[in-house]
């Protein structure tokens, strides 16, 4: 029983990254691991920038016409057979219960790994007419996905948050539209809340989504020179419509099966949030993520102890609109403090010592570059909040470098081989479509298609396969993936 | 395939509540049944409705220095039994997971019931110093409870979503103190989002929850004489704290248990919300948690419609601040759109026709009263705005005078059972605090204790138990529950 131990970090990123990730989302208490394996407490810090995220991406969706409803967090086994890819690709990760009190119930009932099965049911109920059209429902919820493989807080846990948008249209073209809105508003969230980049595109047919005809995604690069997917939109086609007979009266007197897309974004991009903008020194918060924003650390000895406590708790009183924490217990020296606080990712650190007592200036540290800087007392609300901002374009922009850095173009399978042996990135490759060629590069390489990027597509005429050298079709990033 | 048919409801709250409550619930679009016994959908405006709640208790939790967190949703067997009578009030409800993919799992994992075992499991490690306490943490997500009783949408579901709250402190006084507060919190977004009075008291030992030193909670009464717990609060002492090994190095340098409080509101309020407002025409939602608050319908002809439609926008784009929905389809009457919307609880309707394009006033209706009157198109904006509020006190007014006339105080067991056999209300006695009374007066009428209200704890002294007429040291609102 004794009080905190110093838990800074032992791995350097750039050596090892998985131990830092660890140690980094541990030691920060961003989460922390729990009683059952594989998943997760989210402590405040963590639940606070999910909720950011929740809440911002919400008041996008709305804005555009999507309504949040609440489906049941269980499945019928009947209903999540229904579609056969759809069960092939999730079955094998389902947590079934099978009891309840003490009585084994008729049908298993599966924890929903993803709510189609059990939204689609309801769908078909109220879908009627046109006039019931477009249906654009979303939830925020949880989901278990039992991953075998070895589970890694916020990138691969068992049970993850999430939003799941799930809507019906009358019709292709109307269906359709609605992927560069969501699309849109998720690289948005990314880029104004989380300050991070990503690469949008399409998924190849062999990494689609299980039951869509398309897929869509935003991929992020990790520090190891893995892949790890963020958020992305299916387009269903009318294929669980058939499934569930969600079909409509249509203005013309025709029955018609509905168009469907469903869209997500989870709390695995806290986890790349964190595995991008950390350092050796622990987590980096972007400021609107952040549940404290400016932490205030008073330097006192015992005889000026209350001036300087008092002249912190002035200055947060003048710091409004923004999230201020004053740490004024004694049981730590100022520089274990200034650890802590570097560790837990907060954007600013203020100093407040004699010198800031009797002078008409402060000093500020930021944590994304750990510069010092002095700023004036009278000035320190305005200026802080052009600080805050400064840290999040910073955070984007140093990001956004990096992942332009790590996209390699390559157009032989020696340059790509290099290339995936090396671990720095993505290879960006012309393909010819065919999956034989994309799965001879898996086996090959290890690497698997990530997305065609929307912005390089025009680049495909003219070139050939790198696998096969036929015609190309499409340039796709491949990497090896987390 | 056909357009909506006509829903209305054929019941009468005042003669066949349950079917009433049933078809108004379901016929309104408020939640549906889903694929899964028990369980719901909660469509668009329910869902609307609990986030607002959701929203607005948050709000004055952090207010109060609460921080929300999120657990996992699995707990594993070993750890739900660590607490014997917490246990045993759940267990027989518990949905329990028993396999993963295709492999039985080595222990069962329990869908959360309640989040205690599990989060003090992580509360153990993360409490060390009197410098870490208090720690309240708070999280909102759903729970499983298995009733094997005829389930009921909001009111009785097998899946409900709630907060719960999970607070730890060094002192017994700190702990205590933090009841006021919560069901203070409680008590102001009852009052002032659903529009919902109810009794503040402290449950009998034979009624607190599993685990608890004592319970404290909000009760209802439903309009077919049947009591309702509300939110609740629950003082647990250092019982889960042993058990849960949550101790902590205090300032004098002696290791103690943490005090410990548990509470919790769920979307069972949004059940008694209807079962309380709604009458023989629908559901009737308070205007801070209704999805369209304000619905226009235009009355045209072929001729004029396009006048009167662009009519409806003008002033629907005045109104800001306000949810407005314009009903402008052509496939059902006027008659037939008052009559969905009044089904469907929106406070104001707005009637467009000829007579208003031309004229400087509109028609309005408010749906607690149904009273229809006219108001001056240049104050539209601010007229609907206190007429919102003036239909939100009059709510709770009339709900408070129910709730006040629920309650009858008795002094025989004669006077009792023909008030409970009347399904009146409460019958509000004093009891002499000896559980072997409690037992009897259930067994003998049917009536359990709901709790002992605050506000009247004063008339006990010198008074007798009802019962067995020895001195009572408390005054018990006892009713049928629901």
């Amino acid at each position: 029983m004794e009080i905190k131990e110093k838990k800074m970090l032992t791995a350097r990123k750039a050596e090892d990254f998985s131990e830092w990730y660890q140690q980094a989302i541990i030691n920060s208490e961003f989460v922390d691991y729990s009683a059952v394996s594989g998943m997760i407490a989210f402590r405040p810090a963590a639940y606070f920038a999910w909720d950011a995220v929740r809440s911002a991406t919400s008041k996008l969706f709305i804005e555009s016409g999507i309504q949040d409803v609440y489906f049941p967090m269980l499945i019928p086994e009947h209903l999540l057979e229904k579609e056969q890819e759809h069960v092939e690709g999730f079955s094998p990760e389902v947590a079934w219960v099978t009891h309840t009190g003490k009585s084994k119930i008729d049908e298993r009932l599966a924890i929903r790994p993803t709510s189609e099965t059990i939204m689609y049911y309801s769908y078909s109920k109220w879908i009627r007419s046109w006039r019931d059209l477009p249906m654009r429902f979303n939830q925020w919820n949880s989901v278990i996905r039992w991953e075998f493989k070895h589970p890694v807080p916020l990138l691969r846990s068992r049970e993850f948050m999430w939003n799941e948008g799930h809507t019906a249209f009358a019709t292709k073209e109307d269906a359709e539209a609605e992927r560069d809105v969501v699309l849109g508003i998720y690289e948005k969230v990314l880029k104004d809340y989380l300050a991070l980049p990503g690469i949008k595109g399409r998924k190849t047919d062999k990494e689609k989504f299980a039951g869509a005809l398309a897929s869509f995604s935003i991929e992020h690069m990790l520090p190891n020179g893995l892949a790890i997917q963020g958020p992305d939109f299916h387009v269903d086609g009318q294929n669980f419509a058939k499934v569930f007979d969600i079909k409509f009266l249509d203005k013309d007197g025709s029955v018609k099966y509905a168009y469907q897309n469903t869209f997500a974004i989870s709390t695995r991009e806290l986890g790349v949030m964190i595995a991008v903008h950390g350092d050796d020194k622990g987590i980096v918060l972007p400021p609107k993520l952040a549940l404290v924003q400016v932490v205030i650390i008073p330097i006192f000895k015992e005889q000026n102890r209350a001036k300087i406590i008092a002249a912190a708790h002035e200055l947060s009183k003048a710091l409004s609109g923004i999230r201020v924490f004053i740490d004024e217990t004694d049981a730590y020296s100022p520089g274990w403090k200034f650890n802590e606080w570097e560790l837990k990712g907060v954007p600013v650190r203020i100093e407040i010592g004699e010198k800031e007592v009797s002078g008409d200036s402060i000093t500020v540290a930021r944590r994304d570059t750990l510069e010092k800087m002095s700023i004036k007392k009278q000035e320190a609300r305005e200026k802080l909040l052009a600080l805050l901002e400064d840290i999040h374009v910073n955070l984007y922009k140093r990001a956004l470098e990096r992942l332009s850095k790590s996209i390699h173009k390559v157009s032989t399978m020696k340059e790509f081989k290099e290339l995936i042996e090396s671990r720095s990135g993505f290879a960006q490759a012309p393909w010819c479509g065919k999956v034989e060629c994309e799965d001879k590069i898996k086996e090959e390489t290890g690497a698997k298609a990530t997305n065609m990027p929307f912005d390089v597509q025009g680049e495909a005429e003219g070139k050939k396969c790198v696998y096969c050298g036929s015609d190309a079709i499409a340039i796709v990033n491949f990497a090896k993936s987390y």
